[in-house]
């Protein structure tokens, strides 16, 4: 375990940038807390000082690879774990409950509608993952599978069928496309009306306009915003530090934030000193795809981090061969933060919820159910 | 003059914020060093080294309001004067040369649409300069003027009616519009073809958006990073600050500096501590409209400060009774930075050299003219 995570960390192309190593450490548990129940108010200037306190002087937010440090980190992790399993299992029981309401009242019931071109097993997975999702809530979900070598005109006609069928209220293209396809044309190509990803870029003007309402939200950073919420951290006039700068994650993601006046910085590959910006950061929103690349010099204390990356390291000891870790190092980023994602089971599990409660407030608007 | 002086940096409600004064220096030039001819690198690990070693070390940057700090001050200002008057007539140059090379090559000449509701003066008086602009590089210009009591449908008639004119390449709605119309209706109704203005939520988002280009930039923003690329100011992997969230100015500033790379924070009225975070940046685009707001210790020495700002102060010895500043107090701020934008005379004239840019762009795109 301990050489592993070693390992783990080193894998990240940051530790050329930071000449940090991470520690071994095969005491340390995951976190120190068990998850709080929700509703829990993480503003800082409220609870964390206490969770600071209590924990954080324990830990150096900058420590020296030395044996100083190593008995440092042999104290307990402090950070509340965001958890985003029982968080997203509480939206679908919401949504559940909406469609089931609504079926009642008017008869009508929101359907979700997926294309998926191509034989990526890990975009059939996540497909199937996504049906299964509707069918625990009662969203009725369609399905259009076409073989690799389709033409983009193939897809254009399914989407196309599907913007005009009045029991699909939102459509969902899996990416990635194949490479002979216009990715853009073919996302332009699902009405706004029933674009529940949110990548069309009317929905992403929108949101970015003050005084202009989205009609969707992409469902990774909603999802990000509502963990936040949910743990009721403070956003108002705080500083916040999106990781990436991607069309689906970090982008819409410092977008929302702004939205909630968070004043906020954005960090990407081109950024001289990411660690020094983040380390201003009240909250962290990491979406870079890099494992571990977030170390604990990276982190205020009592920051609130967010870890959108899923990456695939190489863990001997697991029989898959791999194990997932962020784009945080969470072991040590939970003797820092006052409160963290894990990875998995954290942001992962709220994209689908995300998902499922665009498409039912789709269905609700087509109808005008309230 | 000191007197006046003194009066303008206090209507700043920033002042409350600084607990500084603007000093009185009745013998402080305006600028220390004339313009430098076009074009001139401002790359920050270059020239700016030696400009600071001359002349910034005679300013502090964060001087406190006492008597050593006035003869800090008695020094001569150094940061180059940005001249966006000298580059917008460059600029209506080159754009009059493209206009008679299209009318001669293919017989046609590009046509930008006002449309104008209501008598403010100051609206009338943007729509006649535009006019007279369209007018000195060969643009035709088309007008209508309605009575402030039109109805929308009124206003969203002529809006069409320019939508189908084949000799219209731009449309422009003259803002603000009278209370009672709804601006979002009336500004999404241009066709997004010929949205010069660059305010629909289509143009936003694939400015936002990686991989998308957007078919117009709105003006003033793309008139600030005109002049920075005109003097050779290096935005690639520069921390940039843009001061201000507009859906006109701020905010596309700061998607225009995130697709060159730099790493932008966004600093609003919510901000806790605006100063120390404008003074980690390298490039400023203050947009707020507040006179004075950005004094000398919000800035980097050697900063590169654009100012959008155009606010009226008081002014006795003005004929007119004020005078216009920016949003930065530029006495102050042409100590520190090492290049800044004058007011009047800096970003003001560039807003419509990017209208007759956008307008000629156009008119490209549409008869397919290279």
């Amino acid at each position: 375990m301990a050489s592993t995570f070693l390992r783990d960390c080193s894998t990240s192309s940051t530790v050329r940038l930071l000449h940090l190593q991470c520690r071994t450490n095969s005491l340390l548990p995951l976190h120190g807390l068990a998850p709080l129940s929700l509703p829990r108010t993480l503003g800082f200037s409220r609870t964390p000082i206490s969770l600071r306190a209590l924990c954080v002087a324990s830990a150096s937010p900058s420590p020296p690879p030395s044996a100083t440090a190593e008995a440092s980190l042999s104290g307990e992790g402090c950070a509340t774990v965001i958890d985003g399993k029982a968080v997203a299992k509480k939206i679908r029981e919401e949504v559940s409950a909406e469609v089931a309401r609504m079926k009642e009242a008017i008869g009508v019931v929101p359907g979700l509608a997926v294309i998926l071109v191509g034989d990526r097993t890990e975009s059939a997975t996540y497909v199937r993952n996504k049906k299964k999702a509707c069918g625990h809530v009662g969203i009725n979900s369609f399905e259009v599978h076409l073989p690799a070598d389709s033409t983009e005109e193939e897809v254009l006609n399914s989407i196309s069928g599907f913007n005009t069928d009045p029991n699909v209220h939102g459509i969902l293209v899996q990416l990635p496309l194949p490479p002979h396809m216009n990715e853009q044309n073919v996302l332009n190509a699902v009405s706004i009306e029933k674009d529940v990803d949110g990548f069309h870029p009317l929905n992403i003007g929108r949101l970015a306009m003050r005084n202009r309402e989205p009609l969707f939200v992409p469902c990774t950073p909603k999802g990000c915003i509502e963990l936040l919420h949910r743990y009721r951290v403070d956003i108002k006039g705080k500083r916040a530090v999106v990781i990436g700068r991607s069309n689906i994650v970090g982008m819409p993601a410092a977008l929302l934030l702004q939205r909630e006046d968070a004043t906020v910085s954005i960090v990407h590959s081109r950024t001289s000193n990411p660690e020094e910006i983040t380390r201003q950061a009240d909250i962290i929103i990491a979406a870079v795809g890099q494992a571990n690349m977030v170390r604990a010099n990276w982190i205020k204390p009592g920051a609130v981090v967010i870890d959108v990356g899923i990456n695939r390291v190489e863990d001997e000891e697991s029989p898959r061969g791999y194990k997932l870790v962020g784009d945080v190092c969470y072991e040590e980023a939970c003797k820092v933060a006052s409160a963290i994602t894990p990875v998995p089971g954290g942001v992962g599990p709220m994209t689908i919820a995300m998902l499922l409660s665009n498409t039912l407030a789709s269905a609700k608007r087509i109808h005008n159910f309230h």
